[in-house]
């Protein structure tokens, strides 16, 4: 099938910004960045995709003929097999978008539509730090906590395509409650903004902290990345910050391992930047909790494409697909 | 392929008791219980399991010539792949043991090994309430909380066939420890166990029962059973402990939907006779804190195959193994 070896052109599409690229076998070419505007609604948002992909075709020396597909990583609940978004929480008004469909008519070239969590998924399983495995689960730690499951070498979609919201699983039944409805998420508890929060309160409990300083005052609009910064000059507050948010987050990774005894999980999203500091403390916790032998077998490991993760399993994705 | 007409010797191996019966298309012929005496040790056990399937062969007119294989299902943690028996909560002592071979050798007769609440998940999935359905959860909820997972109609085994153990889920990360060495266990909050746990907490802090009558005042010995009898006369006690306990079991449910966006979750186990007692409060748990529309397409429903559920799944498993 000389199809399969053509450039797909993908998208991701997030919240502030749509990275859209032409790759192949995971090699990408001509990366477009640009801002989502997504408080703009449905409309603009689709016309700056447009854009977007426009920008990429006119850097190439090719016509759409010569393109495999176009694929779109997008998050919220994804209705795959239709292409439809059904409901994103980074794309406010977004409600059931045939956006395959819209990009399919307008360029007349086969589009896919994937979950972001799921094609970074497939990005690394196929490219990146997953390469080989046949289980793994990947969690993409940002703002929120977002997965993706593979599973023999296959993503894992559900009966909608809405599997593996590991970010949305109870870890607390007595915890905060969650903006999905849910108490105590995993989400709520190991995300950058969960740790940013914790940072937060031990502040407002009176600890001291260089945090405070970095934010001129403003506490509330302390980040994981301020976190970052003053861990690594020591920060009692920030290191316990990261310890609260790493432990918790390896509870949440005990779940995985004894659900899914998984060979590998791969932690992705800003918050992985983290490193050692991140995985050290939540490997500890697996070594303590998860059932011996499962975690012994399991690795877990940081993710290795960054932000390329998204459009590189959409690729993955769209070759994989029966054309 | 003639061979998988046949039937097959199938063996339930469990903590207290060992059914063993010949198996044709989820059809049991000639069942026959005895007691496993897992106190007397690995060869006694052993000695027993040959005398079950000698009693069964007996009772036909079948040689073993005639017999597709032998399957065994058993608790604890499994090597499907080499027929090893690693451990196991209920048969003390045993480690490392390789059943499959042992009684391949015996009975020079193909001989797998599956973990029980796999083979039980098989079960109601071929011949249960699972039929037709592609991907779903099986949880068995008895004394403790096992689990087995269907996806695209196969058992889904892990890195070392040890996927499923959704009992062992922390669902209260500042919950009761579990024997396991994990905290808040599922199977700690909403097992038969946990349920009678809770039962007896409420009469010790004051609260007025028939159960206390029911076990003559030996309080510690209440169990399910008698939970069971005490709330259909109405006791508060017995009936607050059942809605506590699937209050937890449906935050367990909540995890299983998010993560697996699965089309049916089957309850199995003793726990299950409780009926629309425990599953009624669970779903609504599911209904309040689940993805809305995960939660709408997902079916929860009781198992069908009751106690037979395992050694009919381990039929199906070995006819589905490659010979």
């Amino acid at each position: 099938m000389i199809g399969t070896r053509l450039p797909v052109l993908a998208v991701d599409l997030g919240g502030t910004k749509i990275l859209a690229a032409l790759i192949a076998d995971g090699k990408m070419m001509f990366k477009d960045y640009s801002p989502t505007h997504a408080v703009r609604g449905i409309h603009a948002v689709v016309k700056h995709i447009f854009e977007a992909i426009d920008r990429v075709i006119g850097q190439t020396d090719r016509d759409l003929s010569q393109i495999h597909s176009i694929s779109i990583a997008a998050a919220g609940a994804i209705d795959t097999k239709n292409g439809i978004i059904t409901l994103s929480p980074n794309l406010p008004g977004w409600r059931n978008v045939p956006l395959a469909k819209m990009v399919e008519e307008k360029y007349q070239a086969k589009t896919y539509l994937i979950h972001d969590a799921n094609a970074a998924a497939l990005g690394e399983h196929r490219y990146g730090a997953g390469k080989g495995v046949r289980n793994l689960v990947f969690l993409t730690v940002s703002t929120g906590i977002g997965g993706g499951i593979i599973i023999n070498n296959k993503i894992y979609e559900g009966a909608a395509g809405a599997a593996g919201e590991i970010g949305h699983m109870t870890i607390d039944i007595h915890g905060p409650m969650c903006l999905c409805g849910n108490t105590g998420c995993l989400e709520m508890l190991a995300s950058g903004t969960a740790m940013a929060r914790e940072a937060i309160r031990l502040i407002k409990a009176g600890k001291k902290s260089s945090l405070a300083d970095m934010v001129n005052g403003n506490i509330d609009t302390i980040t994981a990345r301020e976190i970052a910064t003053a861990a690594e000059d020591g920060d009692f507050v920030a290191i316990a910050a990261i310890n609260w948010s790493a432990t918790n987050l390896g509870v949440g990774l005990v779940n995985v391992v004894n659900i899914f005894n998984p060979e590998m999980i791969i932690i992705g999203g800003g918050v992985s930047n983290f490193g050692e500091l991140l995985l050290e403390p939540a490997r500890k916790v697996v070594g303590e909790r998860a059932f011996p032998y499962l975690a012994q077998m399991v690795k877990i490991v940081r993710a290795k494409l960054g932000d390329d993760a998204g459009v590189i399993g959409a690729e993955v994705f769209a070759k994989g697909q029966k054309t």
